[in-house]
């Protein structure tokens, strides 16, 4: 069983995984390269998965076969376990749980060689209600708090696999940038009254410089004081504090400029590797009025955080108004 | 001149270096090879970095030549300029300043092929010494509220000069982890009315388990929730706030501690690329009675980060007890 560790510290968990531990020699020898290619996420291969638990497959009932066009799949190697009691308790001063939560892989595509911006807007639509779905299905578990959906795309973003595929973890406490967040948009809301991220898309979409995509409902935008160099948030116009609660034409929306802004970043950036990561509000609250849920995009570019991971400090070589505006001039 | 902005979310400070930006080109297009293996850090090319502050050099007083030790200049492509004022100012909703600081790198030794386990415990200490006497000096300029220092070794942990050298980065702000650490450090001792570092060494000294070095001054350590794989932690056993206000002789015993820390890190892991960062209090405060100064050392073993940047959330793979017996055991 894995567990759920908090660092009496900073209150930030992390999850060990006690069973079946790396040795130092899984760090230091090479990986093996994948026999003949072989993907377990190709059609054809739907057994080499855990069977699936949600799949988009028109014209036929049957499960875990060839003719899908979005599959989900528990993961094959779940950093935290379904099934069992959290048993919160302690270790002297210190404060642990059991690694009690659901890890799910959407894959996105059959093709294998299509990556999330090639497909087009309906079928990113697709995509993108599965998420909706699955949130709603795994909230109705009360033991998770938060779900966390996120992409790694490439080698250098943490991907193990090539085919394009999101990720889905479900945990019994929220993370702590989550936390962060949320005590920071209260600061604001106490002080204003307004939501931060609200006043935020207002002051961007009137000095432009930073906007990357901006359509009716939806603002593709650099941040002020980006970590990354071309750190890229996209968020909804109108104020929702959860992700899996707009309307289902709002979605539409989101993945026409899902698709541009990737596009864009690949146009500009040579199809990096990248990662995002959706922020939302913790799934057992009720609608919040502090807090506006968002997709955080941040290309692969810098080989390292090098320090940063132990001192919180960023720097940062390219300024957000330069980044918004070659993602603006890309020919896409 | 750089910036200093503040997220007004999360309230961390991001350096962004507005005058001369990294254009997309600047990171798709591969670094290239040193023409002719340069290192502008080896003896005889003390005239390509810009003119030393501090050396250890025995037996002549003059600067800026070959026969020094250890040398300490400032970094040719500082993150911060020195000269200048604050100018706190505000951006709409935003918060930003001039990008005011302190920037300089520490060269360990003059030998471009040692490491600095390799150096002898003398050499070590000298260089823990340096350390302390750069920010005893620093520290006179009340504009820099904290001092950072850390080590990048290896191209994976982001460094770009081979030869061994440190860096030592003064700013106008506390970064976002010193101030989470010291938050958290506070709420302990307004419940117990003890040093939590103190509590934790007291009851890793009782355990064992996850200890990986331990003198009467000095335990090396893996922490009870590490974020990443053979994560250490090295604390000195009596309660300093400040790295800089220990007595001469005991920097001695943490060159012991280091030196043996490191090559047990190294022997085990295949002289892994590493971070090390010194963690402190600010500069200047009084000596706080809940803060323990203590070095975390942060092997590159996992190739990315991915989503945890996002999310704060981390999957350690590999418990601290197997580490730490792992790195005991270590022949060296």
């Amino acid at each position: 069983m894995p567990e759920l560790r908090k660092d009496p510290i900073t209150e930030r968990w992390v999850i060990i995984s006690s069973e079946r531990g790396k040795r130092p020699s899984d760090w230091t020898l090479e990986p093996k390269s994948r026999a003949g290619g072989f993907c377990p996420f190709c059609p054809g291969n739907e057994d080499k998965t855990p069977p699936e638990v949600r799949a988009i497959r028109p014209g036929t009932d049957q499960k875990n076969v060839p003719g899908w066009k979005i599959r989900v799949v528990p993961n094959k190697f779940p950093a935290l376990q379904i099934e069992g009691e959290l048993n919160r308790r302690g270790e002297g001063l210190y404060d642990l749980m059991n690694g009690i939560g659901a890890h799910e892989v959407i894959i996105e595509t059959p093709n294998h060689l299509a990556e999330l911006s090639d497909l087009d807007v309906e079928h990113i639509y697709d995509t993108l209600l599965i998420y909706r779905e699955r949130i709603l299905d795994l909230k109705n578990d009360t033991r998770f708090k938060y779900i966390l959906i996120f992409k790694n795309h490439g080698a250098s973003a943490g991907a193990s696999l090539e085919h394009s595929h999101s990720q889905l973890i479900a945990t019994p406490i929220i993370p702590k940038r989550v936390l962060e967040e949320l005590q920071g948009v209260k600061k604001h809301f106490e002080f204003k009254e307004r939501c931060i991220y609200c006043d935020i898309l207002h002051q961007e979409m009137q000095m432009t410089k930073r906007l990357v995509v901006h359509t009716e409902d939806y603002v593709a935008m650099e941040p002020f004081a980006p970590r990354f160099p071309f750190e890229t948030w996209l968020l909804p116009v109108k104020h929702y504090s959860h992700f899996e609660s707009m309307e289902l034409r709002e979605y539409y929306g989101l993945a026409v400029v899902l698709k541009e802004t990737l596009s864009r970043i690949n146009r500009t950036l040579e199809n990096p590797h990248y990662n995002f990561i959706l922020h939302t509000s913790p799934v057992q609250e009720a609608p919040l009025m502090e807090y506006h849920w968002h997709l955080e995009i941040i290309p692969k570019l810098t080989k390292v955080a090098g320090f940063e991971w132990g001192s919180g400090f960023y720097i940062n070589p390219t300024p957000p108004e330069m980044a918004a505006q070659h993602l603006r001039e890309a020919q896409i």
